[in-house]
C-alpha cells in the first residue's frame, strides 16, 4: 500500500473529512491501494495524520456506504474488489456543461399578448399560492382536483351540453394523456379497434398504435365520418370530432348523431367525442355536443382548455360513461396525476369567479373579427391559388393552395414571415397542397399585410 | 305541421333569432314539426311573426348547421330524418350539476410549510408571467423547455456526477410519463424485457406493463439487485434504484455497480437508473449516481423534482444515452410535452437564481432533525415491536410492525392521528407488517408525540 499522505488545505472550505475521503477514493481507484488490503485502524490513521477519530470515522464511513471499502467486525477496514476493467482508469468525468445563464427565446412566430388576460391568471395563481399553499404539500388526486372537476361540471353543461357528475370527469396534462387512460380503460373491457377519422387528428392515433390497438381509418366527408363503414357486431370505438371535425371543419348534423349513438349503442360500443375547440363557433350558436343526446351511456366526452386559455396550459379533461367510470375508478391509483395542482387550482379560481366566460366571450369577438379580415384577405389576394376551406370556428383556417411546390416549403416561407402554417396529411391532391393556418396569434392590424406577402411569396 | 308561434320575451336578453331557433328546435324534436315537412320561406316567415328577415336567416342556419332542417336549392327548408327512438322524446338532460362555491379541503394529513419557500417561488412565476408572457403563447417543446434543461445539465453534474448535456435531457410530468417514453424508444430498440427490483418500485412497472413488455423481478439484497440473475445474452433493461432503494433503502456499493455495468455492456442492454430523491442523504455525501461511472452509454438517469420542491410540482426528467437519444429525436413531435411550461421556466429561473440549491441545504437540515428526533422517537416507544429501517436519506422510513393486524388497519389508524403511514408489499412477512411512513411532513415539535400515539394505537 502507498502511504497514506493526503495533502489538507487547512484554508479550504471542503471539511478535511472529505478531503481524506477524495484522497482515498482516488487512490483506492487509482490501484496505489489495493483490492483485499486492510487499511490502517482510525485511530492509528487519526494519529498518523494529526486529524480527530470522527474526522477519520467520516471519511471511512462514506468510503463503506459507496462500497469502496468495507468493514470486518472485530477486525478492521478492507479494501472492495470493484472489478474495474482498463477503460476506467480514472474515475472524473470529461468536461460538458454550463450554458450561460437564463434565457427563454422569443416565440418563433407572431404573437398577440391581447388573447389572454395574464394579470388576472396570475392573481388566481398568487391567490392559490398565498392561500392554499399547504394543498401543494401532497399531490394532486390521479383524477384531478375536485374543485376543478365541480367547475367543469358546471361550465361543460351550460355550455355544450354535456351532462356530467363530477366523479365521472379526469383530468390530465392534455387529450394524449387522456386517451392513454382510456387505452387502460377499454383493454379491460376487451375492446382492441378504434376507427379513427380520415382524415383526422394524428397525435391521439400514436396512443392507440402506442397501446397495441387495431386502426380503422373511415373516411370523412361533409357530414363527418361515414357511419356505413363502421365495424358491426363487435365492440369497438369510434373517435371523432363532430362539431368541428379536424381538419376539414365539417359538422356532424344531429340526425347523423342520433344514427352514430344508434350504431354505438347496437354494438356495445364508445364513441370517442373530441369537443377540442367547440366554444369557438363564431357564425351562430355553438353546436351542442353528442354527448348531451346519449341517453345509453356510450359517449366519453374530451376537452381542452389549450384554445380558450394559452396554448401552454396543458389541462385537459375527459367525461367518462357509467360503465368506464367504474374501471377508471378500480386502476387510478395506479397513475399518477400528471398536470400541475398549482394550475388546475388557478384554473379552477378563474372559472368560478367568471373570469372563464369572460375570456371565451372576448376571444369569440376578437377571433371572428381577425378571421374576417383573413378571409377578406384571402378574397384580395388569392388569385384563385388559395381556397381557405373550415372558416366557422376555432383558432385556424385550412387552406388549399394550388401549387406544384412541397408543402413543407410553403411552410417554411410562411415561417419567415412569422406566420405558423403546418402542412396537413390526409387533404393533399395532385397539385394542391393543404396546410393549417393559425390565424389567432396574429395581431389584427397585421393580418391583411401577412396573408398579402405569404401568398405573394407562394407564388413567386 | 303545427302552427309557427313562438311566445317572444322582448325583455329578454337573449337576442330574437336564439329564441326562434329554440322554438323551432324544440318543436321539430316533439314532433310538432315532423321530418320531410317543408318550412315557411324566410320572407314568409319574416312577416308571419313580425320579425326581420336576418333574425328568421340566423335561426334557418343554425338550425342547417346543426343538422335540424336542410335547404334544398331554389325549393326551400325541410325539417331533417333525425331518427328519434321513443326514449328521445325530451332532449332536455336530466338535472345533475352544481356544486357549490370554490373550496379546497385541508390536506388529509399533517404538514409543514417550512418545508418549502413558496415567497420565492411565487416571485419567481410572477416574473416568468410578467417578462415572458409570450412564450405561454405557444406549447412546450416536447423535450422540456431548453432554459430548464440547461439549469439541470449543470445540477446534476454537481450534485450528482451525472454527465449530460441539455439535448440529451428529456423532462415530463412525472416519472411514469417519462418510462412511458423510455418503453417507446425500447420498443423501437427491439428490447421487450425489463428486469424490476423485488421489492421495489410499483408505478413504474405499471407503465411496462401497459405497454406490454415482460417483467421479470429480481431480489434485492443489501447490497441491491442480484446482478447474478440478470437475464444474459438478450437485449433487455434493469430498472434499478442503486442509491437509495426503494423501499428497503440499500445502496450499491461500487464495485457492484461496474459490475452492472459490465453487465449492461456485454449483453448490449440498459441500466435504468431512478435517483428519485438522492439529494437528501443526510449522512456523509451523498453516492454519486451510476450514470457518472458509465463509459459504454448504457444508462438512463432517472431524477425528479418532487421531494426537493414541493410534491405536487410534477417535474421529472431523464438523461438518455446515446442511441436512445437518436431514436428520441426521431419520434418525439409524436407526442405533446405534459408538464406545464410555466413551471418549468418557473423552476429553471428558480435554480438559476441559487434557490433551489438554498432549498435542498435547507430541507437537508430540517429533514436530518427531524429524522433524528422520530429515531429517538421509536427507541423510546417502539417496545420492541416497531423497527424503523431505511433511514439514511429520502423522505420516508420503512417500518416493520411486528403484529397480526392488517397492514391497512395499521394505515387507517395512523391516519387518524394525521400520518401518512402506507402499506408496502414485499416486505410483509408473517406476523410482521411493512409500512412506509412519511415523516418529512411533520412538524418537528409535533414528531415524538404523534410516534408515541402511533405506537399505542397500533399495540392496542
Amino acid at each position: 500500500m502507498k502511504l497514506i499522505s493526503p495533502d489538507f488545505d487547512n484554508s479550504s472550505k471542503t471539511p478535511l473529512y472529505i478531503q481524506l475521503y477524495n484522497y482515498l477514493k482516488g487512490e483506492i481507484m487509482a490501484g496505489g491501494i489495493s483490492s483485499g488490503e486492510k487499511l490502517p485502524s482510525l485511530r492509528k490513521l487519526a494519529k498518523d495524520l494529526s486529524v480527530s477519530v470522527t474526522t477519520a470515522d467520516l471519511a471511512y464511513s462514506q468510503l463503506t456506504v459507496e462500497g469502496y471499502i468495507y468493514s470486518v467486525p472485530q477486525s478492521g477496514y478492507y479494501v472492495s474488489e470493484l472489478g474495474l476493467d482498463d477503460s476506467h482508469e480514472s474515475a472524473q468525468p470529461k468536461g460538458i456543461i454550463g450554458h450561460g445563464t437564463f434565457s427563454i427565446d422569443p416565440p418563433a412566430y407572431r404573437y398577440d399578448l391581447s388573447c389572454f388576460n395574464f394579470v388576472k391568471w396570475k392573481k388566481c395563481m398568487a391567490r392559490v399560492l398565498n392561500e392554499y399553499p399547504e394543498a401543494l404539500l401532497y399531490e394532486s388526486d390521479p383524477q384531478g382536483e375536485e374543485a376543478l372537476r365541480c367547475e367543469i361540471s358546471r361550465y361543460v353543461y351550460s355550455s355544450r351540453g354535456v351532462i356530467a357528475d363530477p366523479d365521472q370527469i379526469v383530468i390530465g396534462a392534455g387529450t394524449q394523456q387522456l386517451t392513454s387512460h382510456l387505452c387502460r380503460i377499454m383493454k379491460r373491457m376487451s375492446i382492441g379497434l378504434v376507427s379513427t377519422e380520415d382524415p383526422g387528428y394524428l397525435p391521439v392515433q400514436n396512443i392507440f398504435r402506442d397501446h397495441g390497438f387495431s386502426i380503422t381509418k373511415i373516411p370523412v366527408g361533409q357530414d363527418g365520418i361515414d357511419i356505413n363503414r363502421l365495424p358491426t357486431n363487435l365492440a369497438s370505438a369510434v373517435y371523432v370530432s363532430p362539431s368541428n371535425q379536424f381538419p376539414t371543419g365539417s359538422v356532424m348534423p344531429v340526425g347523423r348523431r342520433y344514427q352514430l349513438l344508434q350504431w354505438a349503442k347496437e354494438n356495445q360500443s364508445y364513441i370517442l367525442e373530441d369537443d377540442y375547440d367547440s366554444e369557438l363557433r363564431y357564425f351562430g350558436k355553438p353546436v351542442p355536443a353528442l354527448q348531451g343526446l346519449d341517453k345509453h351511456s356510450r359517449v366519453v366526452y374530451l376537452g381542452s382548455f389549450s384554445s380558450t386559455l394559452f396554448p401552454a396550459i396543458k389541462i385537459s379533461y375527459m367525461v367518462l360513461p357509467e360503465e368506464m367510470m367504474h374501471i377508471w375508478s378500480d386502476i387510478k391509483t395506479d397513475y399518477t396525476q400528471t398536470c400541475s395542482k398549482t394550475e388546475q387550482l388557478t384554473l379552477a379560481l378563474f372559472m368560478a369567479e367568471g373570469s372563464y366566460s369572460t375570456n371565451i366571450k372576448k376571444l369569440r369577438k376578437l377571433y371572428s373579427q381577425k378571421l374576417q379580415v383573413a378571409l377578406n384577405a384571402f378574397g384580395k389576394y388569392a388569385k384563385g391559388v388559395v381556397q381557405p376551406i373550415n372558416t366557422q370556428s376555432g383558432i385556424n383556417i385550412i387552406l388549399k393552395v394550388r401549387t406544384r411546390k412541397d408543402p413543407a416549403e410553403l411552410s417554411a416561407s410562411a415561417g419567415e414571415l412569422g406566420l405558423n402554417v403546418i402542412p396537413t396529411a390526409g387533404l393533399t391532391e395532385q397539385d394542391t397542397a393543404a396546410l393549417i393556418f393559425y390565424y389567432n396569434q396574429i395581431p389584427l392590424e397585421e393580418m391583411d399585410g401577412c396573408i398579402k406577402n405569404m401568398i405573394n411569396k407562394w407564388v413567386e
